[in-house]
């Protein structure tokens, strides 16, 4: 079960040094994480109408290469691991054009409820994630 | 009635151009208009434990000069009108090293209700404004 | 001359009042006139490899409604007037689904070269518009 | 050797679930960094001025408990690790008002040329950390 999101980084995305800035690609994993949820048949907003919330808690990024301005990059996001109460989602983008490496990562989800308190992942989101042979 | 606050640019306010980007500007101008209404003894938070929020519903900004990566730059904040319903911000960035005015700006705030109904401006930040001077 | 660029907002593009941060509609803006000039055979990219760029010098919005995470949202970009050394770009974003007007917008780019000069439009871009109908 | 960073979130770092969107606290952690730099008598724009930059080739990030709208956070920078050609930088973000932690984590920087090619940190640096008693 993976997903490949396809963007372009905009001038906004970049800093002085003429490359993505640092902190944007956890934006880029964020919107591939989306994207990757609704071709499951599933969306946040769904998750969040059941009274479930998950906040990130955790994120490794490693920065191999850089990437520029209007570059065509795809992100493919896998469910690396499923818990009781939390999802491993893996991030790698990479520069199909010649190849390159981008950023690979890693991001924490906790399933929590409105008051915050750590819950069972939705029985739902288990279907979904059973269907496609995880978990 | 006015309020000077003093910040700078980093790597992530700033594009590829070299300069701050266009769009960042007008976190600076929130930033200024939160210290400034804090100055005058008041907070947003307050406003919204009060039931009230103030959307922005009107912005215009001038760009004059680019600001650069870490220059020390100062934002002023004018309350330029107020309405039954609304208040005008008027905003100016400076770079003092060089008396360079890098942008000025106006953002006109709505006063609304939990509901998204138009209300009149809480009286609590009408006095505020009055003991100042405004209104 | 016209283009639609189709987006959804990301939580990074919300703020705690729930809605799209009002700053956040000029990397939109961004986004969408890029998108419009590539299908017009232009890229900003040619642009500076020609030794000219687009610095932004003025900016107007009115926001209209609010937009939330996830809308499907539709912005069309359109030439509103083509200068000697300038063009105004006018951006209007709706969500289609209940037809609401979310923001519209004006944003006037002045063409400068490298050593921030203004300068007339490079012909190629106004071949380019004149191709399209415009100027 | 550590420097403290106070600083407050805005509106714009905030998401639709009330609090601060997780890739925004690396903008947090590079102005801290910056601050802390530019406390021990140097600065970054003196890093490029001397052809070198440094880039973000790491990053892990735990986030312990949310942050909210106007909190007034504490960042405390630490210099964790001094290698030949990089540098590990510690970043603790708490609310010293009821002390709770609201982020930890770490970020490797490089150090590289105009060409993008590693190199050693410069003398001028080394010697600023040995004069805090680091490397």
């Amino acid at each position: 079960m993976n997903h490949t999101y396809r963007f372009r980084p905009i001038y906004g995305d970049t800093d002085m040094m003429g490359v993505v800035y640092y902190a944007n690609y956890l934006r880029f994993f964020e919107a591939g994480r989306t994207e990757f949820l609704r071709d499951a048949g599933f969306t946040y907003r769904r998750i969040e109408s059941m009274g479930f919330a998950f906040p990130v808690v955790n994120v490794q990024v490693k920065y191999h290469s850089p990437a520029f301005y209007d570059d065509a990059l795809e992100l493919v996001s896998t469910v690396k691991k499923v818990s009781r109460s939390s999802l491993v989602i893996g991030s790698e983008i990479t520069r199909p054009e010649d190849g390159a490496v981008i950023v690979t990562g890693e991001v924490v989800l906790a399933c929590v409820d409105k008051t915050g308190k750590v819950q069972p992942l939705p029985e739902e989101l288990r279907a979904v994630l059973a269907e496609q042979g995880i978990a």
